[in-house]
């Protein structure tokens, strides 16, 4: 059984802490002047030490130069079958190698001995070596098998780092990253199907991984394949890891083509956040503990048990990540921070970390944290940044999500070889590709279809068929499978997670292009222009038949409750936290005069007229998509209608009410439908 | 006796694997299914401890949020008696008290216990409890009388950082940014002087401070006042610690006021090289270790020894920091890699991070390359980076500097209530700020008149005061100052150096404007403006009398050496490393005319106009500056007569040499010498 996820160590701290124990053991060992040869001989030993340590990191650093300076040169000939992560693995693959098969196995440096001690274990231990008092600190349990190769090469047990790096250091800014250049519009005007595929798809994916591997570790205990304990929550808990699709090399060739926005939305918004859902999720499968003899079997207390887990980490972290935008939103607003840039962006940055900090002092997901956070950044306080601010605090976060990414592809593919602990079962391996499929497959295409239900622009077959085969594993599959290695399960489950993160990057990176033309989903669409309604659109759409009614009042209910927050969002919230929206004292009630006039800041009335503009970034803007690719060719979709929106809005500049804004906003598909009662626009409901 | 510095093991590897003790300790403890109580025991435990590292961690963000949003309102309010740094201490003061005084002493936790063990000390200890086996690591050695209190204060110990943290995290960010916004042109120009000061007035500042405080400590024991050893290397290296000056709140200051341009170069460029002439002259004296008995006595081996190890591990440093920075300057010319700002930040930032640990590894120190190689980037590299990526690595390494320096500060703050083995000495401390005083006043003013002997422009009596009065101690000096506290002699130097941070950052830093206006320095500025020359001030030069001879040959010496550099700078380095510079096919021999076409970027022949205003910032321009203030007021100076030497210069626009660049550069002091046969102008050379 392993062990609560979520109760983990917040890596830098502890780094900071317990970095340079060989240096303090070096020092004090000097500070006793009594041998000086044994001085001696530990100093000499610490030079070596502290030389390995920086070509270790010198190795990794190679390794990225490297890797950028190769992805220029595919970038410089346009060569699109091989992306930058998957680059980095074959160089990580390739050092690997080199360090395990080209380095002397340089063992017994620092023979450990053996003491006996008492029952009790101890986090610090004192030892008297001839009247001196030394501290040891606990590093971890030694399986009895290997204690004599312990320190079996030196320099492959310094290029393997602590698993929490991953999750501590390396994940935050690409999580980060990913929340805070979310493109906005594309991702609310399909947050429902995003959510969908995010929350039940990954659940669902999970399960049905986890049963099915359950089965074929059945198989392997009768066929005599397995050597050790191999639970079912050992499996679920694989299902969770592995449902966290990255699809980062599809994306990254989409972005360089111009693919479809919707499509990327979907894609992009699934991966970000099932990331979070599967961060929760595992953390949720650990945190189920059957009480009685049987650990292992399906307890319904303790099932409820991890279903309140899963939502209190999940909603807990949300809402720390949320807060602290929230704050940080305020904070930009009411000061004039933005008259010094530097001060901004390092304001910026160290609320975005405290987030991560605060979550796990709170018990919850920081990494879950920082994503919404860095949504809410997005959303609230980069209005209110400097020029200067907005770009460094892009590019900041870019360049840091860059290299940690980089780096964790390249450790993946290093990993394959200096990680001493592999265990390839065939068996296992072939399980769990059949399994991954199946996973997608079974949540893909059901979801699709009852999202098409709702859906007034269908996801098509083509865009399915590129979601099922889009599905890769990267980053934080591989962080959430290294994060536990000590037990037998675990260590195969490690091994098979690495061999599917390399045959997804590289098979399915390489296939992307191929795969798009072959799928008809039409390239070289600019991302801020919408396709305009064609007519025959319309027509498609309103020959729909029957069923059109229930849909239809799907569609309201889902349209209403996004309505409520939307003016929500943008009567109050976006007044109060940003400069932006119209001034509270318009949309609060009258007797909240004096706080609407403190809180609305002086710019709203200056700038309105501008800031509608921006503001319309933010919203749904479900224009005629689905039905316009599929059956159409490129050309055609690029060169349809004018934009019938745009003049009907002109007249109505003067009124600043939610209701205008969200009309503006939805307009690209401008029925109005005054006969409701109501003057809001919803491209939602197009059969009026 | 303290051991070598240069041996420190660089924190990030160790960080990296060391990391997450703690957490490998839950992680197996809960592998063993045995006892469930335990486990669970365990887990509270390690989630207890993460929770307060978190906060620890949150602790010091919130200090830095804190300083961020007053020193904001101070800038705002354009109160300048207090700089950041001041206001991130005294933050850290008030949190130190607060966690001192405020928390309850959560000691026992983890009793440590005692286990007897053989006479060789082992790094790794492996122990049996109850048939497991479980590993730890060395910690370091404990003083007899602490064993009963070694975790006192939990809260305490999670905010006491390893000393390493300081130099092999906090510092390299903060010297490279030095390195890399150098404004070059003043740096140049007074580079004789800046490295008169740093090397010569390190060095002597170094051994009159030692020297002082052994009579100091002579004095202490003859009343009594000491209760452990104080060697003579100790107070060297306490002259070497505290001659690491860091004006970082005056050149704020400065900066602000638009003071003196060269007045701030040569303060700046002290105070950066002498940081890395106090590195390595620390590391040198440590390394000095006598033969025979008496190991603390003067051995005149052991001191050239010494003197080797400074001159091997700066020039080692220096080499490795410049051919870093020539290798990324040749990669960023010869890859089009500034199509792609993105890579081409990550690669710099890359190089410039390998500079510190192939330093590190090569057993040079780590911290001086990197300043060389920011010197190095910021001449070669910065001229190859596309727009985008100039600014991006600026900002980029600002943000870092800017955190790590306020951190660094806001540290000592806490430093001084929370580090729990101060020793203060009242003797010690009195007599260490009359040492400082008088070290800084016997290199000032001796080494500035001896400069002046050689200087067309002498320093004014108005500039060595200023120059005297800035001598604050900062950053590098704590942390030299806390990476070894070992011993009770350098518990104490750490309390001084602490206090002297203090003092000097607090009354310096509030008394700069005040002091400037004392001492008729003048303001406002433009520092890309040299004050043009005067009338008068050449009066004042030519009636310098009998010694104007000897003094001139001094000037043509030094001129001599610096322009071979600076042609072999401009005609040979230059058009290779970067897109500047003139042609090498015109510069180099004509058989080598292959080589130099491959190596001159196409675009030279271009823009080579609009390069060589570009180019004028590298060299000398030794305008009349002395003698323009000290006697005469800010107004008068500020209104002087038109610059004569442009016009001259608009007639020779054709020819591509050398000479004619240095010509343009030092134009400003425009007397033109064609009776020595050459038709280089310098204005060193006034009395033609």
């Amino acid at each position: 059984m392993a062990l609560p996820l979520r109760r983990r160590l917040p890596v830098l701290p502890l780094l900071l802490l317990a970095a340079g124990g060989l240096r303090a053991a070096e020092r004090s060992s000097s500070s006793s002047s009594s041998s000086a040869m044994e001085e001696l001989a530990t100093e000499k030993e610490a030079e070596e030490s502290h030389r390995q340590d920086s070509v270790s990191l010198l190795t990794f650093i190679l390794l990225l130069t490297l890797t950028i300076l190769t992805i220029w040169l595919f970038k410089h000939r346009r060569v699109r079958f091989l992306h930058e992560t998957g680059l980095a693995m074959i160089y990580g693959l390739i050092v690997g190698v080199i360090l395990r098969y080209g380095t002397p196995s340089t063992s017994g440096r620092d023979k450990p001995i053996s003491c006996s001690q008492e029952d009790r274990l101890f986090t610090t231990l004192l030892v008297n070596v001839s009247g001196k008092f030394f501290e040891y600190t606990l590093k971890g349990e030694i399986s009895p098998g290997k204690i004599h190769n312990v320190e079996q090469n030196d320099m492959l047990r310094k290029v393997t780092f602590d698993p929490e790096v991953f999750f501590n250091i390396l994940l935050p800014p690409i999580i980060f990253h990913a929340g805070y250049s979310l493109k906005k519009r594309h991702f609310f005007r399909n947050l429902g199907s995003i959510l969908a595929y995010a929350f039940l798809g990954t659940a669902v994916s999970c399960f049905i991984i986890g049963n099915l591997m359950y089965g074929v570790v059945k198989l392997m205990k009768l066929v005599g394949q397995l050597s050790d304990k191999f639970y079912y929550t050992d499996c679920l808990l694989f299902g969770a890891i592995i449902s966290a699709t990255d699809p980062v090399t599809v994306l990254a060739i989409f972005n360089e083509l111009h693919a479809d926005v919707d499509l990327y939305a979907l894609l992009f918004g699934e991966s970000v956040l099932n990331d979070a859902v599967a961060i929760v999720l595992s953390s949720s499968i650990v945190a189920y503990q059957p009480t009685g003899e049987n650990t292992h079997a399906f307890d319904a207390a303790a099932f409820f048990k991890s279903v309140g887990v899963f939502l209190g980490i999940f909603s807990g972290s949300f809402m720390m990540g949320a807060v602290t935008g929230v704050v940080t939103a305020l904070v930009t607003k009411f000061t004039k921070l933005h008259c010094f840039p530097l001060l901004e962006t390092a304001l910026f940055f160290l609320m975005s970390w405290s987030t991560f900090l605060l979550a796990e002092a709170c018990g919850f997901t920081g990494v879950v944290a920082v994503l919404f956070c860095g949504i809410t950044q997005a959303h609230y306080t980069y209005n209110n940044l400097s020029v200067e601010s907005r770009s460094r605090t892009k590019q900041l976060f870019e360049v840091l999500h860059f290299l940690a990414e980089n780096f964790i592809f390249s450790y993946m593919g290093l990993a394959l070889f200096t990680f001493q602990k592999h265990i390839f079962s065939p068996v296992f391996i072939i399980g769990a590709f059949i399994a991954i499929f199946l996973g997608r497959a079974a949540h893909i295409y059901p979801l699709s279809f009852l999202l098409n239900l709702g859906r007034r622009h269908k996801i098509s077959w083509n865009f399915q068929h590129m979601m099922m085969f889009a599905g890769l594993r990267g980053a934080m599959a591989f962080a959430l499978a290294i994060r536990d290695t000590a037990t037998y399960s675990h260590q195969m489950m490690f091994s098979t997670t690495l061999l599917i993160v390399f045959f997804t990057v590289w098979i399915v990176g390489g296939g992307t292009t191929p795969m798009l033309s072959w799928l008809n989903i039409r390239v070289g669409v600019d991302p801020d222009q919408d396709p305009p309604p064609t007519n025959d659109s319309f027509q498609v759409l309103q020959g729909d038949g029957p069923d059109s009614e229930r849909r239809n009042r799907t569609q309201q209910e889902s349209a209403w409750l996004f309505r409520l927050w939307y003016s929500f969002d943008h009567n109050y919230l976006k007044p109060i936290l940003t400069h932006s929206g119209p001034p509270l004292t318009t949309t609060l009630p009258s007797w909240c005069g004096l706080i609407a006039r403190c809180l609305t800041s002086p710019q709203v009335y200056d700038n309105q007229e501008q800031l509608r503009e921006e503001d319309s970034d933010f919203i749904l803007n479900d224009g005629d998509l689905t039905v316009t690719y599929g059956d159409t060719t490129i050309t055609a979709n690029g060169s349809s209608g004018p934009h019938t929106a745009t003049t009907s809005l002109d007249g109505r500049r003067t009124k600043s009410s939610s209701e205008e804004a969200l009309e503006r906003d939805l307009g690209a598909a401008d029925h109005e439908v005054t006969s409701r009662g109501t003057r809001l626009v919803f491209p939602l409901e197009d059969n009026a």
